[in-house]
């Protein structure tokens, strides 16, 4: 296992900015301005402001979450109401992970939208150029011309103490906002992918820090992988690439939220699955190429095992080249 | 490079020789007979029964064919003096792998029909079980009834001394009797192909002999292969299983031939591609799992290259655990 330090920054201007999101690696920025939430947000302000909102979480018996196990159910409750559970709850731990209003209408998280009550606390720093949704851009068109970031959704994250949430991909470039407590988040490059005995978006490895020896029993190859560390301290933001696997960990109470955003050149191709209200949804053209590994996969069942794996291993070699 | 020896066996019956073909490894009969071929065969003796019937040939100005530099040309001429070329020719190298009387019309190869006049110097070991086409087996059902392998095609080969046939797999089980001269045979496992750097059925590893350093430069997977090998003796028979890829060289000038048989499940099951006169042609499953690999590439290449290379690692990842 190769350990990597996230690099962390400050004082970025757009430029900076731009190059280090061109990297397409994980970075922290220490001193990113998201408004009056950096410095007033707290349990209690929140509790105060959203009262009796109702919002829906994560609640489980145990701190990391197990999407396999599924040992977790979710709760519809009163916003006070779930800040208390976080805070007071020796039982369970919670995790909000705010969606939309509606999710049959294919109605992504706005936090502004949603939470009305503070929208106003939220300002996206302009060195980050991206798209507020205000007068100057009031379409793709508009964003593309003005060279914005096409903002997709914004997220509420609030969790108990300890809460783990398993490993897992976003196919939208993200920043990550640590406004209360302190987070670890550990990332591993989309090139790992082959370690992280993947379901899915998600890692069937649900403890990353069980001891060497239990991994190597249990899932040998995720010790090749390059393991890429940060804590993320209140005011902290870091941006998290699309395809990066991160896994994150609540050291205290903690209040966040995170801004996903499109890529330009995927609108324009038509490549998002309109129905992605999360923003981990494989591209268009990778879910038909799936259905295409599904029926080469049945093609070759057809045959005795040992002409199906014979023809498996060509396969292979000839995809294992086109990626060389 | 892992050097085997192919094993050799003699005095074997039916039971035996079925139990050594179920392994599905390359083996050697010192002794099977296979009529009067055996003693009587000669270059002479050919030229005389066979005088002016027109074969097609290999030449070449180089001993080891190329399929990709296509270093050779195909020759018609008369039995006769093919075999005086293969004896004296000095400029060039001659190899005969004789076809059906009608490509067109998929004629297979057979040897005691296109060669009537030898037709009676040849007769298939009972001990293998390969139908002969007589009374006994008229159809598929027969074969199936009387246990016997169906036949597909017997193909005379002969050879320059030094010729070397590049490493090519077919999809059929197939017994090579070396009549005259001797000949170096080297395989390597279905499992090795992902080391040969295959071109459909073909390894572009035209050398098999060269240095290792020179191999290790130009095809470093290539010295990873296991390498089984042997010398054919006058008078020895070599089981060649389906998917087992193969190089010759012709130690001396050569006279040989060889059967292919079907696979009753595959018969049954209708995987064999009607129009193959070689028996190289992969079967039809295979064919259209091909297929999908050529749309799922398409689809890929549609997204930026970083998506394109994940769901790439995604996929192979999903095919290898299918392997294991």
């Amino acid at each position: 296992m190769n350990v990597l330090t996230v690099e962390k920054y400050q004082n970025l201007d757009k430029q900076s900015f731009n190059e280090l999101i061109e990297k397409d690696i994980p970075f922290v920025i220490r001193d990113a301005d998201f408004g009056y939430c950096m410095t007033q947000w707290s349990a209690d302000y929140l509790k105060d402001r959203l009262g009796e909102t109702k919002v829906t979480v994560h609640q489980s018996m145990q701190s990391m979450l197990n999407f396999i196990d599924k040992n977790f159910l979710y709760k519809t409750l009163p916003f006070n109401e779930m800040i208390d559970k976080c805070l007071n709850d020796d039982q369970h731990y919670y995790y909000l992970r705010s969606i939309g209003s509606d999710r049959r209408a294919r109605d992504v998280a706005d936090i502004r939208a949603q939470f009305t009550e503070i929208s106003d606390d939220v300002t996206i720093p302009s060195f980050m150029s991206i798209c507020q949704k205000t007068d100057e851009c009031r379409s793709t068109q508009d964003c593309h011309q003005t060279g914005h970031r096409q903002l997709f959704s914004s997220v509420f994250r609030i969790s108990s103490k300890d809460l783990v949430l398993w490993t897992h991909y976003d196919i939208l470039d993200n920043i990550l906002v640590q406004i209360k407590g302190r987070k670890r988040v550990v990332l591993f490059p989309p090139d790992n992918c082959q370690y992280l005995y993947l379901e899915s978006d998600k890692s069937r490895v649900i403890d990353i820090d069980e001891p060497e020896d239990l991994l190597r029993e249990k899932f040998p190859l995720f010790l090749n992988v390059d393991r890429y560390e940060c804590v993320l301290e209140e005011g902290e933001s870091l941006f998290i690439p699309s395809l990066w696997f991160h896994n994150t960990t609540a050291l205290e109470f903690s209040i966040g939220m995170n801004f996903f955003w499109k890529d330009k050149q995927l609108i324009d191709d038509n490549m998002y699955n309109k129905s992605d209200v999360y923003g981990n949804k494989d591209l268009n053209p990778a879910v038909d190429a799936f259905a295409n590994v599904d029926k080469l996969v049945k093609h070759l069942d057809k045959m005795p095992k040992k002409f199906t794996d014979f023809y498996l291993r060509v396969i292979i070699n000839k995809l294992q080249n086109k990626l060389n």
